[in-house]
């Protein structure tokens, strides 16, 4: 079993480093895009032998306490079987 | 219409920071997580106006020229319409 976390800012803040990356890319020549915001993703491993609610459960705690900055980020979590 | 670009190292590469991450959220006794493995996340808005195909087609492009060292890295790409 796999989790896959995704951190971003929130929008109401400012993303430096992705307006960075969509003026970089206007530069280049990539002109359909409009804004770029950038965040991480985590690709987490289950121990083999837990059971999929406490994994769930442990996830979504990391997540959200470990992994996320609640004051400026938000997170999702994913699970695949 | 949005794009969602996801890079990971290959899994034939050493993730450093995956690991460290591993290793502290075992030391907090998150004890369910097996592997952690870190990427990048970005978040396109693509220019209203822009045609769905022209779209695809400079997101694959940047998101695997600019986005990604392909060297060490992989890229997958999403599209919300």
């Amino acid at each position: 079993m796999k989790a896959r976390v995704y951190v971003s800012l929130k929008s109401t803040v400012l993303d430096a480093q992705g307006k960075t990356i969509r003026s970089a890319l206007s530069g280049l020549g990539y002109r359909s895009v409009a804004d770029v915001r950038q965040g991480k993703y985590f690709e987490i491993s289950i121990e083999p032998g837990v059971s999929p609610e406490q994994a769930r459960r442990e996830v979504d705690t990391l997540a959200q306490d470990v992994l996320t900055n609640p004051v400026i980020e938000t997170c999702r979590v994913e699970f695949d079987d």
